[in-house]
């Protein structure tokens, strides 16, 4: 417990990747040599930050040199980015995992998901090639810029064929934690219930694909709202079993209805916290699981005490960060990615529904920051089902 | 998960014991054979309730009959049989474990513990003889009452020597409860921390002392009361670490002395629920488990999004009816009973604080249920550190 530990790789990635481009070390040993792409600019928009707060008021554009690759580093090319609800938390400087301000590039990049296109290889990098996609290894390396240098080991590249570049830029988060939260936390099998509330949120539409693909029932609590035959008809046709409102869940007729989908529930994934998730206890069999992995409603997670002793309920948090970090030295998430992007080319796993928000290298930095607060605008706006995605030009 | 299974040993011994000794099947295979015990008495007094309430409103004495031994069965003299939170939660109704109501009998006998002598044994049991202490396998039996005749096979013989019928008496629930909660729920090493609330109740005595005896630390809430300084110092006493008031609990400086205590605290006790459970978030370190065991303020359990989220906080019931259910077929029963008796033979599990309330089964009915009424109003009056018991002469 008191050996000293090295950082995870998403600080790693933090420390090395936002701003290795602009760090220039005459001492250096490496000679930078590189194979120059004919698209190679030598600098690159970013969306940066150096203080917490609204994104409004913090949010610049900076352009940022590209410096040749080295032996180990690869120059990309971002194809797109999300904006995940966990990205605006790190603006607002209430995430835990905070990219450290570098005063050479104006603070830190924003963005912790997106996939790129190896534009520039060095010499001594093996298994990456020029037109390879690849991902960040880890969060926080800023993916809102479109361009960017990468130790080679700190990329991960996709199987891209027959995967379009949103469902690559958008699977290392939303579809890995629901793949995580219905694998790790009970051994479901086919015909088991799984009970999810936020249930037209990215994460959520990849639980009921995932369900779906894998033979277990969901019933998927979502808001009151005006369109919501419009959102059940979309959840059904991802392949949601039950769509209720959070009022629909506390009657009896419904309670019933659960019962008649399978065994007891034993898996309930929780992104509101407050009455959802209390609401989503009473509907569990003994013996279940509470997965929280969000709170939307920013109240916390209220459980009845008799639930915890005498249904045996245990409460757990899931955190995709931190699962990475804990299985950066195996072999896992690699077979993670691997079964969801063959879910992903036999359209059992699709894109989130989004919209593109085009961010292009050309275009006046102003056109670009404005750009960027109504995109984040969207992303943030209640429980909204439309992911965000800056495409890069 | 579809597979029937048979009902638990705490229904099957409610099904059985409680009123098997006046149960008359004359088509019954096995021979009514016994060997008389001089004090063998043929009727005894228990502590019958036919209805749920207020224990002054529905608790009744009857005398019952005890029949002579069968081949299979064992008549005790019970010796002292305590009054625990369950129990009163059992009497209102509240309780999931109902001992149904047998008109026979005039309904179920009160109580789950308690430590008895056998005083006759059938002629096809073995292992167990005249004078043997012995403890019902399972709650639900009913153990308010001065003679009983169990199957031979719902009772644990006790290896009694140099213990006290108190620590006898009371150990499966209180003692076995802090046990399996310190052992259960991580790995915990020497020199680690454990944090409970409710620290004088009869679990968080037993907790303290196992707590020294395997060389964990502790940090014990109790709420704030007119004798702080005496009970402080009886924990102290017991080897309690720190002993601190919820508000306490509260505080940073607290919070630092906690931290210098050891490692991050990774086990929560909890028997409270509300802020109390919350406050004991706070003082966890990462990776950490909140087990709750009971719900004194009747408020919910209320955790922090961000602390299951980020700090991979889970949350557990436990409940010692459900552990004893389980593991029924294996030895984990016996080795823990046999490990804390060790540790009452070498003082280091005390008795708990008690009040005895002499139960004689030759006093008035009317003397016999007001003293149980007393008894009960004490043993449910707030957070009161003594246990009360019943000892029968």
């Amino acid at each position: 417990m008191m050996i000293p530990r090295p950082p995870p790789p998403s600080l790693r990635v933090a420390l090395r990747a936002g701003w290795s481009s602009i760090v220039v070390s005459p001492s250096s040993c490496i000679p930078a040599t590189h194979r120059a792409h004919s698209s190679s600019p030598t600098t690159y928009p970013a969306l940066v930050y150096d203080k917490y707060g609204r994104h409004d008021e913090i949010l610049k554009v900076a352009h940022l040199p590209l410096p040749p690759v080295s032996a180990t580093t690869v120059n990309v090319k971002f194809l797109a980015s999300p904006i995940n609800p966990a990205d605006i938390n790190q603006l607002q400087g209430t995430y835990p995992l905070k990219p450290p301000f570098n005063p050479t590039i104006g603070g830190a990049i924003g963005g912790n998901e997106g996939v790129a296109e190896v534009i520039s290889v060095g010499d001594g990098v093996r298994g990456i090639h020029v037109g390879d996609w690849v991902i960040p290894v880890a969060s926080g390396s800023g993916t809102w810029r479109t361009h960017a240098q990468y130790e080679a080991e700190d990329v991960l590249k996709l199987e891209s064929e027959g995967v379009s570049k949103i469902i690559a830029a958008t699977i290392s988060v939303n579809p890995s934690t629901a793949y995580r939260m219905l694998k790790d936390f009970d051994n479901l099998q086919p015909g088991d219930v799984v009970i999810q509330n936020g249930a037209n949120s990215g994460v959520g539409q990849s639980v009921i694909q995932l369900a779906k693909a894998w033979g277990f029932r969901t019933v998927n609590i979502v808001r009151q709202r005006p369109d919501l035959d419009e959102l059940k008809h979309q959840l059904h046709a991802l392949g949601a079993d039950m769509v209720i409102t959070e009022e629909d869940a506390r009657r009896t007729d419904v309670a019933a209805q659960v019962k008649q989908l399978g065994p007891p529930p034993r898996l309930a994934l929780n992104c509101v916290g407050g009455k959802s998730a209390t609401n989503m206890v009473r509907l569990l069999g003994h013996d279940a699981h509470l997965v929280t992995y969000g709170g939307m409603s920013k109240e916390p997670v209220t459980l009845p005490t008799s639930a915890f002793i005498f249904k045996n309920l245990s409460a757990h948090g899931f955190w995709m960060t931190r699962w990475y970090d804990a299985h950066s030295h195996d072999d896992q998430r690699a077979r993670m990615l691997s079964a969801l992007l063959a879910l992903a080319r036999t359209a059992r796993l699709r894109e989130p529904w989004h919209d593109l928000n085009s961010f292009r290298a050309e275009d006046p930095v102003d056109r670009l920051r404005e750009l960027a607060v109504t995109a984040i605008d969207k992303a943030g706006r209640g429980f909204g089902s439309r992911k965000q995605i800056f495409e890069f030009e």
